[in-house]
């Protein structure tokens, strides 16, 4: 089962790509969509809709794990990824591809074992269980890897529910 | 010249479509697209751009008009209209039509000329504009049109600024 990561951003989309899931889980890829800052708002989700487009036909995952976010920041960049997140949720649609969304700490339960885990101990996880020798950079890459490994557990299992914490 | 003014919003987009634009404007047709409540997220995002993209088939507009939304009441209401948002841009885009952004403000000054309008006497000049014996409802609809009439004079004179308050 191969699963594909995604951490929506308007400037920046982070991509990462694993076989298997959870502890099993084997590297596939990783890499950003980054839109350009001096075209308009349209071509940017445009460009970010036929990237993504293309890693899907590229490399045919079994479902696709999307951050949930309620909360940002602030409202204009709420506004800007909510975009972002609108379109990359479009393309998942079109593609036919099943969605798994994921809360922050549902990812940091799934990969730390602890839902207050930094950003830093989730990114030396992914490593460490991807069997990488560096933390995968940028961070949104290393993040949708984190969303993969985690929303891996999920679709394996039709109606399961994500990791907790271990009690 | 025909302009599709678009209303954005995740449970209800209003549509209105007007021939020429300014004080001779004509009215073409107003509508609402409205997504399941029941049905997930990337499922109501794929129903907005399937329907706004049989509209935009059918009345064959030269030009968008979108409102450019800065704030919203909260941060989880400015994420799920900037998903639809998303949607709704990436679909003008995908159709190669050009699009007007314009503010809150920029449409209440060239439709009542004046920018500190209300939102019914807005909704009344539409109707005196395009002849209509009653104001278009419902609401996001009436604002649709309202859009197209004044993002039309703005898309007939590339890089003409849209109207502001009479001096």
């Amino acid at each position: 089962m191969k699963i594909l990561g995604i951490d929506p951003g308007f400037g920046r989309t982070g991509i990462g790509v694993v076989n298997a899931c959870g502890p099993d889980a084997t590297y596939v890829m990783h890499s950003v969509i980054e839109t350009p800052k001096e075209a308009d708002f349209s071509q940017r989700l445009l460009t970010l809709r036929d990237e993504l487009r293309r890693i899907i036909e590229t490399q045919k995952p079994d479902a696709a794990v999307v951050e949930q976010l309620f909360f940002q920041t602030n409202v204009k960049t709420a506004m800007k990824v909510g975009m972002a997140r609108g379109v990359v949720l479009l393309t998942i649609a079109e593609a036919g591809l099943p969605l798994v969304e994921l809360t922050p700490n549902q990812v940091k339960q799934g990969i730390a074992g602890w839902g207050g885990a930094d950003k830093r101990q989730v990114q030396e996880m992914v490593a460490r269980l991807l069997k990488l020798k560096e933390i995968p950079k940028p961070d949104d890459a290393a993040d949708a890897l984190a969303l993969a490994i985690v929303g891996g557990l999920v679709a394996r299992r039709p109606g399961s529910t994500p990791p907790t914490s271990p009690s």
